[in-house]
């Protein structure tokens, strides 16, 4: 089935009413690259879970093991969640002793949902 | 290594000062696995373009086939993408005559940015 739009006889076209629209540009591919990545960071149930920890301490910085009882998770998985958001700039680490220490890098989360398209 | 908290010498532990955290509850595991499914449907380079045309059309609805210009991508990978965007609640369809016309479901990126930890 060709459902090209130039294939369609004309009597179709002007049946359906499909006119060449004049869309604003699209977001740019290297930005939507840029932000399809910070989400994915977000798009797993552990980090969100990890995240709302975090979030969920009044501001105060949470210890890496803090996290694995509440999480059901083992210590080696909760730390591969904690580097990827990290990474993504979802959160900073400060590491004192054998522990690390996590907490909201401020703006983060506004940043990403202001950043969607029709997000703000 | 064992970093299990537990199997740490009691010196460390009071060295590095790391105390059990009276952390608040975390987002429940089914509240995490639908918000990560819906944030997967945005985490799209793809999908984020589709959805920038289609909120920067003031409102009006957009056609399926005025969107594979702006994106350079062929009909059926576009109708890919609208579908993902549709089944996770972002874009509603309405299909007249043989295209289908794109609009955005009110508040659907506001219930989203509002789930996220200390998205709020």
């Amino acid at each position: 089935m060709n459902t090209g739009r130039t294939a369609l006889p004309m009597l179709e076209l002007v049946d359906v009413g499909c006119s060449p629209a004049a869309l604003s540009d699209a977001m740019s591919a290297e930005t939507a690259t840029e932000l399809a990545r910070t989400l994915k960071a977000l798009a797993d149930p552990a980090r969100l879970r990890v995240l709302s920890l975090v979030a969920g301490n009044d501001g105060r910085e949470v210890c890496a093991c803090d996290l694995t009882d509440p999480l059901g998770l083992s210590q080696p998985t909760v730390s591969h969640h904690l580097k990827v958001l990290v990474d993504a700039g979802f959160l900073q680490r400060d590491k004192r002793g054998v522990w690390a220490y996590y907490s909201l890098v401020p703006g983060a989360l506004e940043r990403v949902t202001d950043a969607l398209p029709g997000g703000r």
